[in-house]
């Protein structure tokens, strides 16, 4: 897993997608699916439905973009983004049920399953609690071990997923910013989110290059968010970056 | 497809199992896995959940009892018995939902998924309509061709799934009486139930040397009815017969 | 319920509101709460919760606007369009649930509950069935002998609503097409929906004059419907017609 | 607010009933009607439906049994004792959803919503948090000011209660340990727990007293807890007390 010099020079961005839900429509999927790279396509429990599932995933494949199931909590009406008291066994149980379930919609397309984030809270919750990232991370591993798992750059959840095995990708924010050691700027400082993409695709270059993370997660739930998106990747490819899914793992 | 002659001494065992719900327990599940050879268990829409999926994958795969997944319809507050206006996209898409889900058990745990057994409504529906028992079967057909497709013997379901390719396992029930012809006696009919076990099992050994089906469902919702399928397992193998799970198909 | 005189010039138009759910918006409801007099508020089930719920009565009360509830099937994911062979009991019961709750936010902000109107397919099925229709009749009459019954002009729920005792309001449509004997155009036929305002807003004049109906429905769901919906009222005014509430009963 | 004497000789005695679900059956709820003297009956949220609620409603109406809604997390699958990280603004919303959906079913029976027992984790969490405990009150208060709040005993949510001015009714727990201050042994402790049931009676009596409490609750969610339950209902009785209903607030 050691920073390769190719690295310098290849970004992966990945985006939530296949979030709308019955007749509910969220997210400029369409927008961001020219943007990004790998795509995170929420199962059911926070967001998501059979038919979305199955929508999402064609269009991943006819784009080229790489697809992860994004599982989270079961709170439709919370979108995943209350903390809950869950247990290791419950985590490991809903993650294993989510995979499985998107891995259904992606087996009968003939596309392959590339990793694995959870959403929200559960995401959160993951970097707070060693044993419920664990949880995650075997679910991942004993659904396939040959699945990455995506979590926080320099988190618990990277680290879990390592010591079992799994290839861990670290994640960096886009918008969000980073002190000189890495970490990030907490969300109640006036300075802890990025306005301009020129900034921070700048950053976002700067982490790369210090071996800090592989891929960075832009958003699409707003028309602004992915003009965003657009213009950080824009920026990358101007700076001269290859913006590219995650490259196949040569160490393994 | 054709009856070779092993069959008239062999049968399947099949029965609904894992319908709890959270702290709700339904089924005498343990006491069912001592007697069918073969599960069709809930994946969380009509009923069951991760854990309880978890659970009953394990005991199955410890009690050598042949996995099926049993997708229904999105009604937990009616145990998926009500029939829904669903269109042929939407039983496609929760057919592959479902599947997945209960295959991530599967796989997490070593085994292998044997078969499809809509639930309820969904089963009867496809009945009933052409267009949703071809979903189905292409569901099924998609995650997997190798997958067993069960259906009531002599239905549109076992059509559906033989005319895309499947194996398409034709079912009888055990408590239900059937005319000369093969048909089921219609439930309204006084007549349409078998209470007396030795009777049921004289009647399932009748169809299936007849060649009318290959696997026979027994209920477990109440102890009772664990006695029933017990006294009816217990005399068809006082009868010579073996009562185990659907033989590799030798035809294909 | 006889057609007084006052009736040719006062109409009633209603849409449904309040159907958002989370993170999901539907609906253009700050511009119809400026076009409509009265709102079917969505109850949780086929849409809404409790937070848009508890906005949208105060926006009705802000502007206004009578309040009904608006009950529908168990079915999110359908938008409650999919029909389901609920027995009346359970449309009783469902029913009665969801005009508690919405009636709680119209008590909490000190407002008057007026009416309730089925949703989707609770609506229709009730159109087709008269033990379902005398069930949810049933279910607002003893919650609140007092509370209006909006239903089909000329069909079975208005009737059910009568028998029982409650003050029943025939529902036209405004984007739907008339025969001479007041019938609706089959919606499989091409000319079953009127596109253009003017002749909505005429055929509406035509049909409450001729003692067809009380209240008018039309749709918010997209910016377009709005427009429409206010050219629709525009025309009407211009016609002389008063839109407001259904008056109170004389008669009762 | 303050002891009157009449309280040394009467206790409440409260259960949570009515948490079955769809086909799910829960709770020994024949049984507890028969010792109890107030229910909390579960909304549909983490437990019930609306035909439970229905049922229940007119048991207790039948039973002279007085009724309080049991509003709960929306986790059913977690039987809404999980913790969730929601809003004061959602637990006001998520508590008069509830209250409204309840007070339908007791008003069409003819009888009178008596109280507000919030339910598992949501008790627990207005007691760690005051600004839920009072969004809690908040919605118990606009919905009716003349329902009781059932809280903890010396806790936060009848602190909050008070403080809006409703009747706050102390709660304490039959088979739970109190310390000698009042104070409830924690969950932890070897002898949190209380298996004899004169002994427990003699705790509740000695509590109530002391004044510390006006209503105890009672488990039912197995035989061997309605046992108990009786058990302490017949030692209470023994000693001369009387088991009763809250009784009215004379100082009001």
């Amino acid at each position: 897993m050691e920073r390769s010099g190719a690295y310098d020079k290849r970004i992966d961005l990945n985006c939530d997608l296949g979030e709308s839900f019955g007749v509910y429509r969220i997210g400029a999927d369409e927008q961001m699916l020219g943007i990004v790279t790998s795509a995170n396509i929420a199962c059911g429990y926070h967001a998501g439905d059979p038919a979305t599932m199955r929508k999402t995933v064609r269009l991943c494949l006819e784009r080229g973009v790489a697809i992860g199931a994004h599982p989270g909590l079961p709170d439709l009406s919370g979108f995943g983004r209350r903390t809950m008291s869950v247990s290791p066994q419950e985590a490991y149980d809903m993650t294993l049920y989510q995979i499985g379930a998107l891995y259904a919609f992606v087996r009968a397309e003939g596309g392959t399953l590339d990793h694995v984030k959870p959403h929200g809270a559960l995401y959160h919750m993951a970097e707070a609690d060693t044993a419920l990232a664990e949880a995650i991370a075997a679910a991942v591993y004993r659904f396939d071990p040959e699945l990455m798992l995506f979590g926080l750059a320099g988190g618990v959840l990277v680290e879990a997923g390592r010591r079992i095995g799994l290839r861990a990708v670290r994640e960096l924010f886009a918008d969000r910013r980073y002190a000189a050691d890495g970490s990030l700027v907490p969300r109640d400082r006036p300075d802890a989110l990025i306005a301009d993409p020129k900034e921070a695709a700048a950053q976002v270059l700067r982490l790369v290059r210090e071996g800090r993370g592989e891929t960075v997660c832009v958003h699409g739930d707003t028309p602004r968010a992915a003009e965003f998106a657009r213009a950080v990747r824009d920026a990358l490819e101007a700076d001269g970056v290859t913006v590219g899914g995650i490259e196949p793992d040569r160490s393994m």
